[in-house]
């Protein structure tokens, strides 16, 4: 299941569709205006289902078409391609067994029953089959079962199907499986050919989908892999395939560009090829070990983060990594959210000869976040109004135990630093506060050369939160608030809150359009009560502290990862690990080279002259793909002119800078903490 | 039992005792020179045994004498005292049992089975008591048993004595109760009434002991405690009384003077004060929490030490505090370390309904070392000699299990941050290596006012120890030449090296006189063997690096409480959390001083305006209990003059400087990360 909500639609106009009459011929009868392609399903306003455009109502009612070029029109159209691959095998491969088959984020799966796992060769034979049943323009035509015992016997043959049919009224309704059986009717969709009426093809399934196969005009097979049978080792085998599909082939193009693209960017081979970080057997999965040439871009980050926490009135605390259980009895996550953390560390007690207990036992535990010890720290003396709003920072390592399907390079880790704050002010500086935080993670994404992001507004789960509707209304309308004063687009999440409190979270799109979710901003009715944190009024009345928690780049780890995708391993000079690196034309200039670094050194540039045995070209070969932003190189014109020639990543050139000019060029450079790479233009505009 | 050692002694100069005569005859008939006080025992120079001054060697002999002013001779002093107390609390309290009585370092205890605790009221009756019986004279006279049984029948009152008479051959030779029985024979020491010669007490005692109680001339009894028999806390529950000791009643003034102004500049007591840190109970023993105000001195102490590294060419690494269990199976670690790491995090396995291993069972730790992560780094690809030496920096927090009764504020905790470094070279630039690390130690530590260091080399425990002999005298004299050349007083430590290595420790001496192990430089010739650590050398051939572990700081949050110490609280301006805070004269005066305070904080420095509702001279008694190193009040004159006057923590004030000077004063000040507080005389010096 992908998470889109059905409000990505919201904004196309809802018509009214008379009773006995499909909702695709009534929007032909209208000549309804339509922003993108055309629609392929609708939403029936009243209940806020999804529906065929086949679908009569029986009564007159208000419905709002999905066009194709949504990304809940395009949810549908992968679901449907989805069926298309299916017949496809079952074509290819008589007597494959049928697991479930969802769109998912930017595609979609089946997973199969197969006697051998498919090969490239095997999706290729698919895609063509897959073309051949599109170009038909086959019907997706949705049938009722009449009962629970007619889909069981019309899928005897299915042995999975059958099960999922069996297990009706089980099946978790946020889950893939829940793509074919729903909490309302069995039904199924059977594929008819046009010409003939026949049906060639049918699944169970609850729907919708597009009209025709050719409301499919551009997907692609990605690869195979195996699975499990609902995702449980203990169950079957199974081949899965993933495909993608698009409104347009234009829209499928660029995407496979931007995944060529995001493979090559891939933090993980760069973090390998750079020598920047390693994952060791010895110390397991999800923990990562820095090496030199990535310990210091993280150092930089750090630093140019607490230079900016200092400058922005943030005091900075310092808690340790392991604590005693008591601390998460206390704050309530041993109740929530003990799956997520790694399991205790048991210190046995201890019984003397006549059976009296001489030492309680204890369990220790990694945390997973810092906030009770925050709370610990705000709550070690009395605290007046004086002192709000309190904001405490730590770079505070957490550990939570990640599944490992989950774990994912730097980005998925289960050890990561949070540049983590919590903040305590009353309730009249929430929205100065809050704005000013906003603002503050603004500009520090700003700072490396991110500027593209829009917020998203997580809104309480109407079944699950804590503290009084009063209180979650007053301070939602601040954080919308505050959201729109930004002036960035604002998505709503309903119903996406943590049952503590409403959050915005920052999105942020990189190089090549991906999109990121960065920072957080996340109000808590929860814990001031747990810990029952109070400060004195300027009246003398004890009051409760409102809390925010806010981390801007989430973690470091992962925001280091980030980076790395967004500019391919090219850091910014002022991150780059080697920031300059002198390669001399022959060994005679290097003595030349020495100097220029020595003076680089002696202003905080990190810098160093390869005097390996390579050749020139060689070098400037390994540095270009070291990513060094600034190759100087001198041979004797260079010498003899007390001047140094820079190369850059780009393969321009500007030679004979004298040697102080270079200096306070790369200087000036890397203390304005520019984002762009040098170049030969911009480093010659920079000279004038 | 103290860990001084024999060599103490041995500066004095030896001398043949004939046979038949006592040592104590001897000297006295020599006229012996003597550099302190009398001497008290001697040394048997063939042997290295302590020997009474009453023995008498059967043959002649040559012994070295001891005075009562060496470490040595204070502890048989204190050992003496032992015996007057215990002595004392059976006179006082009859019926009273004896457990062991031994010397430690700076004192003496006794523990005692007995009905009641002590009073303080008890202590006094038993220090007049005491000296009553040091004014009799009573001499110490040796005696030996025949035999095990006739100690048993001398001593059947006494059911702790009779243990250590039976459990004789299994008492351990460094333990407390080796004071009482050696290896050797059985022997008691009587105290002998001069006057009458009656034995007016004895005791099962190894010795040896002063003549006479005339040799204790200072002593005080401090405190008494609850402890248990051997330690144990499912034995008898003993009574414990500490006591000190001195050659001089001048020494034991000068020690009571320091243990009182160590109490005052308990680092414990100073964090709660000054509201730097916390153990909060719900995070556990030795587990500390920094504040804000503590949180920024660390940060700027790590700040410092952070550009240090950097400028001497330390690489910065960062790894996790989590790991596998099977890197400290690798490392050894998990076979002679575990007593000292936190229990396992222990992940169950996953086992198939046919009974097959579908998921290995895992132990996570928590690292009590960096030094396996390190190798992991230096081990994760090939290494040239180009590359050495390789220095691996990081600031990593480890957690170490130590013993509840070991835990001591941020001087001994279970969680504490290194400034850690391994350094991988060769075995040529060994030398030099340590040379540069050894005055980097004392340079860095300099940095903080500490100015006066011994070095303490620690050598082969020849029963304990891998690696071959040659590598051990080769690398260890390179350490002494080392250490030599630095020009500090070098104590060695024979016996004292870890198994796998040689090491320097780095001793400081506090502004109270008190000796702090800061620093360790550390061989270790186990881990590359281990990993299986290799280099290529410039020929092409795979060599093994030397390794050293070095911790300048020793641990962030030790060398916190340490200056905490040292400095009473009164952080240096560089470190101080709150450098300037302004305090008008009236509240009409507090703009003008926001204006300096805003100029201030311009150029970094930490600088507020105390706008309380306190009156001035309340402020000023706040600030000078909160060791504000510059205060600056502001009254009608100062707003007049656009000039502020600075009030220093000792009661000194330089009035009207104007603002821009006295902003520059303290810009200047604070930059030049200077020491010693200001004060009227040293800001006035810098004005000129």
């Amino acid at each position: 299941m992908t998470d889109m909500s059905i409000e990505a639609a919201v904004e196309f106009a809802p018509f009214e569709v008379p009773a006995g009459t499909a909702v695709g011929a009534a929007m032909r009868e209208l000549n309804l205006p339509n922003k993108g392609d055309n629609a392929i399903v609708c939403v029936q306003n009243a209940s806020g289902e999804l529906k065929d455009l086949s679908h009569v109502p029986e009564e007159a009612a208000t419905f709002t078409p999905v066009p194709a070029n949504t990304e809940l029109g395009r949810s549908v159209i992968r679901h449907s391609c989805a069926h298309v691959l299916a017949q496809a095998v079952q074509a290819e491969f008589p007597g494959t067994k049928l697991g479930i088959g969802p769109a998912i984020e930017d595609g979609f799966y089946y997973d199969f029953d197969v006697a051998e796992p498919f090969t490239p060769e095997d999706l290729k034979t698919l895609e063509k089959r897959m073309k051949k049943i599109i170009k038909q323009g086959q019907k997706f035509v949705r049938g009722v079962y009449a009962s629970q015992e007619e889909a069981a016997e019309d899928l005897k043959d299915e042995p999975y199907k059958l099960e999922l049919i069996n297990d009706k009224g089980n099946v978790d309704p946020n889950s893939d499986e829940a793509t074919e059986v729903g909490a309302g009717e069995l039904t199924h969709y059977d594929n008819v050919n046009p010409r003939t009426g026949e049906v060639e093809w049918h699944d169970l399934c609850r729907g919708p989908h597009v009209p025709t196969t050719k409301y499919l005009p551009a997907f692609s097979l990605t690869r195979s892999s195996a699975a499990y049978w609902r995702g449980d080792q203990n169950n079957a085998g199974l081949q899965r395939v993933y495909g993608t599909a698009w409104e347009s082939k234009e829209k499928l193009d660029q995407y496979l560009t931007m995944l060529e693209e995001a493979e090559k960017r891939d933090h993980r081979r760069l973090g390998n090829e750079l020598d920047l970080f390693s994952f060791p057997d010895e110390v397991g999965s999800g923990l990562p070990v820095f090496h030199p040439d990535g310990g210091i871009v993280r150092m930089t980050m750090e630093q140019h983060s607490r230079e900016r926490h200092v400058a922005a009135g943030y005091s900075f605390v310092n808690t340790p990594h392991l604590t005693k259980g008591d601390l998460f009895k206390k704050s309530g996550h041993l109740d929530w959210y003990a799956d997520g953390m790694f399991p205790p560390m048991k210190l046995d007690g201890e019984v003397d000869d006549e059976g009296n207990v001489t030492k309680q036992p204890v369990d220790y535990y990694a945390k997973p976040m810092n906030c009770p010890m925050h709370n610990l720290i705000f709550d070690s003396r009395g605290r007046s109004y004086r002192e709000l709003p309190l904001r405490l920072f730590e770079f505070g390592t957490v550990y939570r135990y990640e599944k490992s399907g989950v774990v994912h390079g730097l980005t998925r880790a289960r050890g990561f630093t949070q540049d983590d704050a919590h903040i305590y002010c009353t309730e009249e500086q929430l929205e100065e506060e809050l704005t000013s935080v906003l603002e503050f993670i603004i500009s520090l994404l700003q700072d490396y050369g991110l500027d593209d992001f829009y917020l998203e507004l997580s809104t309480k789960d109407p079944n699950k939160y804590i503290g009084d509707d009063e209180i979650w209304e007053r301070s939602t309308s601040i954080l919308e608030s505050v959201a729109k004063k930004s002036g960035l687009e604002l998505v709503p999440d309903p119903a996406g809150a943590a049952f503590y409190g409403p959050k915005i979270s920052v999105q942020a799109r990189d190089a090549i359009g991906r999109t990121w979710q960065m920072s957080t901003v996340q109000l808590d009715f929860n814990l001031p009560e747990r810990f029952d944190l109070t400060y004195t009024a300027s009246d003398g009345q004890k009051k409760r502290p409102v809390m925010i928690h806010r981390a801007l780049f989430g973690s470091i780890e992962r925001f280091f990862g980030v980076l790395l995708e967004h500019y391919a391993g090219a850091f910014p000079a002022w991150l780059a690990p080697h920031q300059v690196v002198g390669i001399p034309v022959a060994d005679a200039f290097a003595d030349h080279l020495d100097g220029v670094v020595a003076k680089l050194r002696e202003h905080g540039v990190r810098a160093e002259v390869d005097h390996s045995d390579d050749r020139m070209q060689k070098k400037i070969r390994t540095h270009t793909t070291g990513k060094v932003p600034f190759m100087l190189l001198a041979g004797e014109r260079d010498v003899e002119a007390g001047a140094v020639s820079f190369r850059f990543l780009d393969g321009t050139q500007i030679n004979g800078v004298p040697v102080d000019e270079a200096v306070s060029i790369i200087t000036e450079w890397v203390n304005a903490k520019r984002n762009e790479q040098p170049s030969e233009d911009n480093v010659a505009a920079q000279r004038q």
